[in-house]
């Protein structure tokens, strides 16, 4: 077959890459655009993730791109991507101190993964942070008499622990943990501290770069209006807060964390066991399983304490197991007792238990397999 | 907290809108260009996905935006998705057709949803096409007289026994299947046609919308030179072809395609039986969750039949479940005994098995993490 080029080719990319040229040169003028809407925002305390904006942009592009033949999911690809990058570099320009009178932020466990990034996101803010960790708990008097907050980021297994410490924060000092269970941390912090409480989840791994669009779960502790300006401030950060009822969170936790997080384990110990030949399996993938693939191999290549930490911090973790393992053999029956017949029926049950969400799911899931393979290389 | 938008934002957006209507003039000048590229290649035969073309251009772009400072990623994600556009425009323009002498397709089950997109690509390309289905097969001894090609495009399970009944095919016609097992379908074709065999298993689901990019492996038949002109066809239509054994095939499917479905379906029925409220368990989700969810709902809002067919044509299925079964009951009796160490060891033996793979997959998957929540609204 010939794989020569002809000169009408070569003169079309041409014409392709000058395009290409004046679309960076687009994009630099629009990226600096954008800097200076970050700089207003931050000055005058206006969220960076601005949602009736995106959604009225995008309506009015999708159709002026209609119009012109090129497309509403193409541009709108491209003009969420965008925003992405603007997100990103927003952050940097700081954001609105909305409670300059807060004495020093205490972030306990700051020098973590996860402490880092709202040390980070109170620092662009204007606060004053300090970091307290095991080895210095000798600083915590002087540090703690400051502290008009004081934020708990230290692994699920020991914050109540660390929380049973916190008995002589200034009465006013709101007390804050980040632990992806709830009700355990809230109380162990409402009997040591005496002061405002708050509860929150970030729903986020370490390796987020922006919090514009990341879900925050949080729970009421005590003295809600002595915290609603740090709810407000998370919300300039961009991030969505979501409100739970502490046991409610955490039952729902365990199937989206801890179940999840289990299967996605016994998934990559399954693998280690057929041991395949990876690039073999990679040769042989569809889209839809180089990104099982993926999500599975993501999880093996960060840290275990932190996937055990949540999976054992689960309370109602063993009973739910025990459940999952009946769905298994109830399955696993049909495929021994060649049911096909009953596999096609319970999968119409699962199916009706999805609704009309699979629907949704399935165009997300497509579009999502198609940049996918957008990166995909031979 | 003030939501007042200030003057100077609504100027700032007003410039931005105007750079966004460039953006699309710009872009459908590109498209345009892209539709030329197109009418080139169909005419001289050059395959539509250029893996050499990509690289390049995306380094010379990379390089460029980063001194125009527009970042690397950006832009590279902007063109990968401009990339895919233009394969999907491209297909429309057609293909060149090969190999003209060859006498007439038939495509049995070409009303199928997979027999359509191979109908579609042999029409794009200029060949006669003919469907056999189900309720015509009065019609084949007429049809198959004058065919060059015909494509087994049925349901697993059936098609041994249709290949079975090509015992009248031409001599010289190409027999060709489709099915996502190879071994048994080919010993068929081989036994029923003394002419040229070759199997095929494309590796993707009926809703794409180009073959650019796609994965379709192949097992060689008989009389391998007499069907080159198909694989090269193939490639011309931007599918990635990759060379297998029969029966290897066969087992890397059992892992690839088998169990992964067979998984997906326990977790949806487990799902199912918890009966969360799916509202709350959107709201409580991670990206990550999010994800696993879309994949999962993605299976139920398909075809059962289809499943049913993957999981229950594999041959070693019984015997690797027993070993995922083990695998589970191992993992579970770690959290039933608390045994976080265990688990953590466990964990640490896996990521040596996935090795640097495992780094590679956070990467990917971060970027499509991250795409899934440029989409996300509240």
């Amino acid at each position: 077959m010939s794989q020569q080029i002809p000169a009408p080719l070569d003169e079309l990319r041409e014409k392709i890459d000058n395009l290409d040229s004046q679309l960076i040169e687009l994009l630099a003028q629009r990226l600096s655009l954008v800097a200076e809407v970050g700089e207003v925002k931050s000055t005058s305390g206006i969220p960076i993730y601005a949602p009736e904006r995106e959604i009225s942009l995008l309506a009015k592009r999708r159709e002026e791109a209609d119009k012109a033949g090129v497309g509403g999911d193409l541009i709108e690809d491209i003009l969420r991507r965008l925003m992405r990058e603007s997100y990103h570099r927003e952050k940097d320009t700081g954001f609105k101190c909305l409670n300059p009178e807060l004495g020093r932020v205490v972030i306990i466990g700051g020098a973590g993964k996860l402490g880092k990034i709202f040390k980070k996101m109170f620092l662009l803010s204007g606060y004053q942070v300090d970091i307290l960790e095991k080895n210095d708990w000798d600083k915590a008097p002087s540090l703690f008499k400051n502290a008009g907050l004081v934020v708990l980021s230290v692994p699920i297994n020991i914050t109540s622990q660390i929380a049973d410490k916190l008995t002589n924060l200034p009465s006013d000092c709101l007390l804050v943990d980040l632990t992806s269970t709830k009700e355990k941390p809230l109380n162990a912090m409402l009997a040591a501290h005496s002061g405002p409480v708050l509860g929150l989840h970030p729903m986020f791994g370490p390796d987020i770069i922006s919090l514009a669009k990341q879900v925050i779960i949080y729970c009421h502790g005590r003295d809600a209006k002595k915290y609603q300006w740090l709810l407000d401030q998370i919300t300039i950060w961009g991030a969505k807060l979501t409100m739970a009822e502490p046991t409610g969170h955490d039952h729902a936790m365990t199937l989206v964390q801890a179940m999840r997080h289990f299967t996605t384990f016994v998934y990559g110990q399954h693998l280690a066991t057929e041991n395949p030949d990876m690039k073999q399996l990679l040769d042989f993938s569809s889209p839809i399983y180089r990104l099982e693939l993926a999500m599975t191999g993501r999880l093996f290549a960060q840290d275990p304490t932190l996937y055990a930490d949540i999976i054992f911090s689960s309370t109602s973790m063993k009973e739910m197991l025990s459940r999952y393992l009946l769905c298994f053999e109830k399955a696993s029956q049909l495929i021994i007792s060649n049911d096909r017949d009953g596999f096609i029926e319970h999968f119409n049950e699962i199916a009706q238990w999805f609704g009309d969400s699979s629907q949704q799911f399935l165009i997300e899931s497509r579009n999502l397999l198609m940049q996918a393979n957008d990166s995909r290389q031979f």
